[in-house]
């Protein structure tokens, strides 16, 4: 297909009435297949990322594998840390490590301003090298990460499990809050129009972390933010995704803030997800990824539960968040052709 | 107070009528307390745990401190492990080490049976001192682990991100997770049994990372053997809370295992799930810990914004969650406070 109008998941992402329900899957180029741990054992995170052949090449991965309705330039959500000055590190097994943590307002006054076509323009040309590769088979998805996940692992310095200092900041420093996530949402838009500009046919934004927070907080602390982020977006008439995890009990909240779509994860059910979001709203989710190493028979009635429960209409396949490391890949390919193969009643 | 139908923890959890919102806080002795921490330079934790005279004093040191309505014995969710077989090791840093976890039928079976009276009999002890220590002041909760936050660690050997491991074993064997579930329960009802002979007011049953799960899941594999031990403790008529943190998407599901009160995490308003849950079902939460490491103004309009949200009646005012290592003991005592002077308009 080489009319993008025709793609069913740009259809779904705009709620459009489409053949089959469209499917991809977070994280589906990653350490769960081979050939991306070959590449793996003779390239560092960081170079794959940031050297564009590579970064098509895993992007390229799944597609002759998975039969799958788009694919996700690959990258990292943490990528433009490094032009904003706080450095940036993967250490084997740990996570990232983010080497000038962001805690107080000298050092939020100290980040340096991005300009996105020149400081992370391999993303960009990855992603030209991916629409010439890929030659109009299957829409292109650029991302990055939200203002909170973001700003949460600038201050924690890398992951955090109760996310305390992020918080303390959001409640003690309210204005140093409000002067980082200001920061963080100038650098994205410019990131997110800049892969738009470079090819991307819909956008991502990955708000990984922001379900620790309580409705009160997200509205209070977040959604103004975010908010002005998609605002930002909207003349670039690319759809675009709102994923968060863990905020199935504020998906009004998540709604108003703003996208095309909205993501959520596997801890509600996905007909009582677009009860509150109501009929109109696209949504993609919601299998638990721990649900792919199941057997198959397992796994087809959670998938076939999950297409009943959505409908046919504006709604996109896809996990509730990313695929885990030692998926079993046949499971992956079986669940794209479940879904293709499902036929409503 | 020395009748305990006076004590407004226990009107509260039966829905009667209070003069004040009754408080007390998880985790209310632990490492945030500098008497603690003196403590726990000369003893282990598990020293702290099986000995009844220093779980009796730890037990203790909040009273004097902070204005609460109930104790709760201290002691560790893990304890049973050791006797059932697995071994139970505290490192510092890591927390808990499972050294030999249950991952097949041949380590279910394996298990040991547990007579908690013999095996765990310094829990008891301890809950026999505390309540003459206590000398009627406040009623004395006693815990267990509930059934799938125990399997999980039995399974995964210590603390999981995705807790794949203890998923995989419930899809795939389906009839080993049954068979394990069914060996914790009947632990677990032998266990609190026999905390309640020795004096326990109240149980509270922590089922902290069940959250992880999808309502479907949790209704297939938890509910039923979650349910077979709140009904098997019903003829001991102590009220029992039913506590989980990341399951306020499934709070109709929660209700329906059992317990007289439903406790629930930050990641709802309050109201909202008094909705859910029924006005006459007794509930306890709701505060971010976090929020306790706040400006007093701040954490101030939090506590009320929950307490007008909760309203009056079958309400007991706690965290979502345990008290986080650091947080500042002055505004624990501040919250139990702000919580007794609370005015209903």
């Amino acid at each position: 297909m080489s009319d993008s109008n025709e793609f069913r998941f740009l259809k779904a992402c705009r709620g459009e009435p489409v053949d089959k329900t469209p499917v991809w899957f977070m994280r589906q180029a990653g350490r769960y297949m081979k050939v991306y741990r070959d590449l793996k054992e003779k390239y560092t995170f960081l170079e794959m990322c940031k050297t564009p052949e590579l970064a098509c090449e895993v992007t390229m991965q799944p597609l002759g594998v998975l039969d799958i309705d788009a694919a996700i330039i690959f990258a990292d959500i943490l990528l433009p840390l490094e032009p904003m000055g706080t450095g940036l590190e993967f250490t084997a097994g740990d996570g990232p490590v983010i080497p000038r943590p962001v805690r107080d307002k000298q050092a939020v006054e100290n980040l340096l301003p991005v300009n996105a076509e020149e400081q992370l323009g391999f993303v960009g040309d990855a992603i030209k090298l991916v629409r010439k590769e890929i030659d109009g088979k299957i829409p292109l998805i650029g991302f990055a990460g939200a203002p909170f996940t973001l700003c949460s692992y600038m201050i924690e310095g890398g992951k955090s499990r109760d996310f305390t200092t992020t918080k303390l900041m959001m409640y003690e420093s309210t204005d140093v809050w409000n002067l980082l996530m200001d920061k963080v949402c100038t650098m994205l838009v410019d990131y997110l129009k800049m892969q738009v500009n470079a090819g991307a046919q819909a956008l991502q934004i990955f708000d990984s972390w922001v379900g620790c927070l309580s409705p009160h907080d997200y509205q209070q602390y977040i959604l103004p933010h975010l908010k002005r982020v998609f605002d930002s977006l909207k003349d670039f008439k690319v759809p675009i995704i709102n994923f968060s995890t863990g905020t199935s009990t504020m998906l009004d909240l998540v709604k108003q803030a703003g996208g095309d779509v909205v993501s959520f994860d596997w801890r509600i059910e996905i007909d009582e997800a677009r009860k509150i979001l109501g009929a109109n709203q696209p949504v993609q989710g919601n299998l638990d990824p721990v649900t792919l190493f199941a057997p198959l028979p397992i796994i087809r009635e959670r998938v076939h539960d999950i297409l009943r429960r959505a409908g046919p209409n504006g709604y996109i396949f896809n996990l509730g968040h990313g695929i885990l490391q030692h998926t079993p890949v046949d499971h992956v390919k079986a669940v794209a052709e479940m879904v293709h193969e499902f036929k409503y009643e």
